[in-house]
């Protein structure tokens, strides 16, 4: 089906190379070597060599990689040279973090409109976007070219919400509700489960602390 | 050093495993064998086996898994049947939204203090803390037995406060800064950076694009 088809693990890894990659540009620097950037980025040289290879290299032998150039190129395999519309569904603590981060929108991802259940919540201005009802998404989603919806509610109405997106075409769920989505495999779920997260983090105290008192047995 | 040292991938997927465990439990659901968990969660029932064998089963044959036991039993290898006092350092809405998270503490991660280096934020109520004066900060973590720094203020102050946490022998550090912390490897680190989710997400969306365009020429 795809004959360019990137392994996820590379995927995962091209935010961070851009990241990287604009603070060097932020900095200045015009040109970089796959050492240089390996120590800054604490990864193999052969392992950036690699990554590269995938989207056909970008680097030359004895001057290394042009900054601006490759920040630009990953830019575009990532799809940030285009904008996505969204819409944000729940406007508590975290829809309203999402919708102030101001960076989203520099990076070509634009807040369109925010929706919450509440009524108490309706009307209330975030970012200049008055929230509004849940009733009214689907026709918003259709009429206003939205291709993600950012997905901050409880895990309960999260499941049927999905079902709502599906049936108005959206593109994209980035879901931080705490349960996995079941939807079509041609619409892109990205999961950010919080506590998740911070499991992983209690397993790692619990198990350097182990490791700790091994050491010193 | 460590006799059984479990790879990153299973680690990772356990917090998983311990969600739908948790939602069966809540079902009044007894038992599951590998083969139904493995329907319900749409991984292969030889990964289960293989996941669980990593901590010595669980299973018994043609009774399959005790949904309680094994909740538990992921629970304490994930640290949570012990408590993790932690600090929420930057109360923007980010760091309001998770303070507000009241499930983080059912498991068992309990807010202690939430610090701000902004003036007008100090004082203010979050869940009945107080938000403090960053300056506050060392002396509070080492007085108050805090296992966990929650950063969420923007990466310029980060890295700083980071060589500050690591000072007042913090274990850990959830980091949402956009930005990688240099710390010394026996601190744990998770980091939860949102902008490498979205384009994550958006490079889903041109490559389904892609795909489709192929499928259809």
């Amino acid at each position: 089906m795809d004959d360019k088809n990137i392994s996820q693990a590379v995927v995962a890894r091209l935010p961070r190379y851009y990241r990287y990659l604009g603070d060097l540009k932020d900095s200045g620097i015009e040109r970089i070597s796959s050492q240089d950037l390996s120590k800054l980025m604490q990864v193999t040289a052969s392992q950036i060599r690699q990554d590269f290879n995938n989207f056909g290299g970008f680097g030359q032998q004895g001057y290394g990689y042009n900054v601006e150039y490759l920040y630009n190129e990953i830019a575009k395999i990532l799809g940030l040279n285009e904008k996505h519309n969204l819409v944000i569904i729940g406007a508590g603590n975290l829809g309203q973090a999402l919708a102030n981060y101001v960076n989203f929108e520099r990076r070509g991802f634009i807040v369109k409109g925010i929706f919450d259940k509440n009524p108490d919540m309706q009307g209330r201005e975030l970012r200049g976007i008055a929230v509004q009802s849940v009733k009214n998404l689907e026709r918003f989603v259709r009429e206003n070219d939205i291709d993600i919806a950012v997905l901050t509610i409880p895990k309960d109405g999260a499941l049927k919400m999905a079902e709502t997106l599906v049936k108005c075409n959206i593109k994209a769920i980035w879901n931080f509700a705490h349960v996995d989505l079941n939807v079509p495999d041609s619409i892109v779920v990205e999961n950010v489960h919080l506590s998740d997260s911070l499991m992983k983090l209690s397993y790692g105290i619990v198990n350097k602390k182990l490791n700790n008192s091994k050491d010193t047995e």
